[in-house]
């Protein structure tokens, strides 16, 4: 049986690039979290972010609809809770949700005159 | 006793990036899902899309022979059942074999003038 | 209790871009597949090599010494049992081993005038 | 139940990038381990380091605080136990933590006039 995921998901190097458009870059440059949930229901999801040297931020609160991908794009404080994450600011995240969820990391780096991508699963438990 | 894979598989992070050949460009910008069936049967496989904010498409159905690597273009309609996705829509995928399969997700972007990839196994269960 | 890996690996999206050194690059095109081996006994590794369109080569062996890392060149058939993988092929590597070892996979393209990576584990049962 | 974690960690394909920063560029070439406790207690961690032709060097000690991420820079040896890597040696990493940890791995490479990312979790039991 699929079960769609898990409820727990990890994110380790977050990091946000500079974000000015370069000349001739049709792109902007970012980090991005996509939570995909394959259930008729809603996900209620928890999302904590740890730092290096301080204490973490714990409890904010997405909404992801049922059968829909939801794009959190982390440089843009509405979409998170409210939270304005640094630039060059290393960051880690904890998802946690109430129906089972799969989670995609990426990062759009323009800082030098072409992109440069990460992209990968998120750890899973 | 290796089982080969999984019989389902997710891919969160799907986006189409611009196709247009650039000058001194040997590439094309796509994105690709490979399939690995090791079995000596074929494998039957359907694919569900999902989207931002609309309800997914269902049931395409794909066709893996068996003992070989199945390379889809996700930019050409006729390897995905017909189905035209538009460039720079988020979507996401969820893949269903009837045997046990590997899958592989990769991106190549030739936006700018020089290509970047993202390239990783997708999440199975 | 810590396996030190798993004994059944598979790399689906293999594809050699080109080799050829361009002006001020260091680096030349390659793909490459690393297998650590923690054991103090040395590992005896079986890779086959699936296609698209033909039949897979089965049983290529490959000597994994104990405590040590093997970097496999993809486009040097004297480290893959004299297989000379065609440049622009599709092709998918399942790797067994006679004990426990973790495999990662790396292409670097520098088909353009800056390179490009893909990095990622491989699929592991 | 979340463990937040595995104990055990690899990451096989270590390459430490040259360094030089380039005219132009903001960043410097580097590999990255970070590692994320979300433990209310410290994790005493053990790093060992395979080559391909030499014996391994164990048993260096990482101490990672109660819920805080750790970002180890491997050109930095005053990070990890005072070894000093060399450029384009080949390595990997075997991670052993008191408690659950994630483990993530980064390589920024700058030898040639833009950016290439390899971003991924590491191999986890």
């Amino acid at each position: 049986m699929a079960n769609h995921g898990k409820k727990s998901w990890y994110i380790v190097d977050g990091w946000l690039p500079s974000q000015a458009e370069l000349q001739n870059s049709f792109y902007e440059g970012h980090e991005a979290v996509m939570i995909l949930n394959c259930h008729p229901v809603d996900a209620e999801v928890i999302m904590d972010i740890y730092y290096e040297d301080k204490e973490p931020i714990e409890g904010i609160r997405i909404h992801v609809p049922a059968k829909r991908v939801k794009c959190l794009r982390m440089d843009h404080p509405e979409e998170i809770g409210g939270i304005a994450l640094q630039k060059h600011e290393q960051y880690s995240l904890k998802i946690t949700s109430s129906v089972e969820v799969i989670v995609q990391y990426g990062r759009m780096d323009v800082t030098q005159s072409n992109l440069a991508y990460i992209g990968m699963m998120g750890y899973s438990e």
